[in-house]
């Protein structure tokens, strides 16, 4: 696609013309999930660690209207610095467009944009999914229809950590996204290397993965390949200790009356503020992890060795 | 798509032909909305009052399993007369046309068969959405996936009244459907100028309306634009006033014991006898402001001057 | 679709070619639903009630990384001698063909794989649904989301017995599944005639049920059409009967603490034990008469006579 709306970064598109591996970056990481200037540090290590990895980032996020695929160090900079940056979905990228806003892309809009510039691996840190009491909201993330309907390979360390994980599994089978563990069978846990949750299928190359998206599309199957890579051992947090942290930043969103949107953000900063630091530790070390395999796929999708 | 069931009312296949501005009208509130003769008064009115706002009016209905996109008066007159003509939604279309039955349209089927005709704009007074109780039942309205999957400006006053509003605002967030406030921030709530749950983007011109679809199009993504316009002050019902009302329908429908598809029909009743007949009033107000905003929307995707 | 992991039989190759009747059929029901031999010579007896009905089977699995569309003699009794053969949805579908391996397929992948290789209907026993518990768990199976995309003529005796038959019904309705009852209004209860639930409409002809899907794919709509059939009156189980014994092996599940995939295998056995048969006898019984039913459309849809 091509429209006046959407940029190619020119390390980018000389590497999608050259056929050379590609991997997509979301943003909202750098405007939301971090202050500043460690986010833009990690958007960096994040970037140069794909390079390492020998394959092209290509960071996504929305500018003045225009859909960005590969920022700058300015650009980058600019994301980095603006917290009050929206957030946006998929539903939201026409509205940017036609009214020439900006925006940080979520895991959802990250996915559709790259699929749009045909990059076919994107790494993020854990995916969106089903919220905790959706029986009584049916608060379920829009990341979910976007990884049912667009056609790549996606690396997370499973689903960001405070969704009902069960029933995030149970809507991706139910509508039919392909769930990888890489190297284990059990769905990971973000900060732990399992949720004793089963994937659909375990890989232990990144030739599998990108063996299972040609043969989705060979078959002409929309949809995604979900890669769950779990964190490395001596990055995981303590499941006790972990736990702990996590009922008590709980018993502080009851204490103080936090509701909707603001419920997320609200975790994170205790969880961090709990553990130390630990969980954003953590969070870095699965995202870089997560980008080493990206890359190593990526290589393979275009025929080179991982 | 023309098939020997598909036929245009003269005025809108010239319109199409000249690329007039169009909009298109659902049946259901003919047949079921309103008794006869008030509501082919009402769909008579509602179609003057678009072309009064310079568009060409496309009443949907199905007759003999012939899907017709603007009627006669005649066949408004035969609608309005048939209060047990079924309504159809979109899966029932085949079945209509396969055995040549005769059906009302949903906002799904109406909206269903506009984008067959290419028609860019669909005007209604509420939505459907998710039912209260979905908990339970999983009652959802076909409404919803059709929006998520088609391309048009829908306008409406929000969501019928009787849903689950919070749960019908995920479902669309979710599945990716833009719902933009016309003129206010707060998603409104049918009788009601607000629910106090947010859009997801506010405009202030239907000129903003078009943009956004367009940039839809132009994206390739499929799905709707909702444009969510508040019935204007003087129309709106008091919330006290209404929340009493409806607090006592709904008393009246669990000691009359009514369930299933009856209960809406049940509750718009009660509200009608128990606001001595200003429910009523206030959905033909908001349903003709809808036509003028839809005509406005309508002319600016034509290129016309609002 | 033609790739090297697709595999037509002789005989269905030869009838699609033909532009002769051809009927698919699932193999979950041969490793799974009965024990070896009983299955093989069910398998076989299916195929031959196709055959009698004018039609020709094509019994799906996935064989090696193959798709296979029609399997031999010595195929149908490999499926049928594999109790481990693991149960492969759509989303499996590229992971065995990436990596070589074999499944039996369900509802929702034996559609899909009949649906790329151009065969119009597929007869199964019952489909899956909605789980009972749903509002705990969101156990939905692929099978609705298939039914909603896939455009073919499903024939099946409802919906399989462990479902929450309400809620599944309203998942068909929300998505856009055209719902037929075969001389009934009302949908089937696998092993009893009737749920007491409404279908979307009645047809009284294999004719109408083709003449619907002509209608769906005339007018462009994804999706199926679901004819469900009513198991025979001779062959129904009593329903006070029935209630009893699946009350009790729900109280035997409930006992034994059986969780998660397990379940429907210990209920379906359970119900075989109480039953003293009756159960596997009647099931038998509904995919003959469902065989006989789905050849007919077939022929219809192919300018045959019923
Ligand atoms: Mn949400
Ligand atoms: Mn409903
Ligand atoms: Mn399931």
């Amino acid at each position: 696609m091509t429209t006046p709306h959407f940029h190619l970064g020119d390390e980018v598109r000389d590497a999608l013309s050259r056929g050379r591996p590609v991997v997509a970056l979301e943003s909202t990481i750098i405007a939301h999930g971090f202050p500043y200037p460690d986010n833009l540090e990690m958007a960096l290590a994040v970037e140069e660690e794909v390079r390492r990895a020998g394959a092209v980032p290509a960071t996504v996020a929305v500018l003045d209207g225009c859909l960005r695929v590969g920022l700058s160090r300015a650009e980058l900079e600019r994301v980095a610095r603006s917290p009050d940056l929206p957030k946006a979905s998929i539903r939201d990228l026409p509205v940017l467009c036609a009214l020439g806003r900006s925006a940080a892309t979520t895991v959802a809009s990250t996915a559709q944009v790259a699929a749009w510039a045909g990059i076919d691996v994107f790494v993020t840190g854990g995916i969106g999914g089903v919220h905790r009491g959706w029986e009584q909201t049916l608060d379920i993330s829009a990341d979910l229809p976007a990884l049912a309907r667009l056609s790549l390979v996606v690396v997370s360390a499973g689903a960001k950590t405070v969704l009902d994980m069960a029933a995030t599994l149970e809507y991706l089978e139910t509508h039919g996204v392909t769930v990888l563990g890489y190297g284990t069978e059990v769905f990971p846990g973000f900060y732990l290397r399992s949720t004793g949750l089963p994937v659909d299928a375990r890989i232990d190359s990144p030739a599998e993965a990108a063996a299972v998206l040609r043969a989705r599309r060979a078959l002409g199957l929309p949809g995604a390949v979900l890669v769950a890579n779990p964190i490395p051992p001596d990055d995981a947090l303590d499941e006790g200790e972990f736990n702990g942290w996590l009922a008590q930043a709980e018993a502080d969103l009851a204490a103080e009356g936090v509701k909707g949107k603001a419920v997320t953000p609200f975790l994170l900063a205790r969880l961090h503020a709990l553990s130390g630091g630990r969980t954003v530790a953590a969070n870095r070390a699965l995202v870089m992890n997560n980008a080493r395999l990206g890359a190593a796929i990526a290589r393979c999708l275009v025929g080179l060795s991982a």
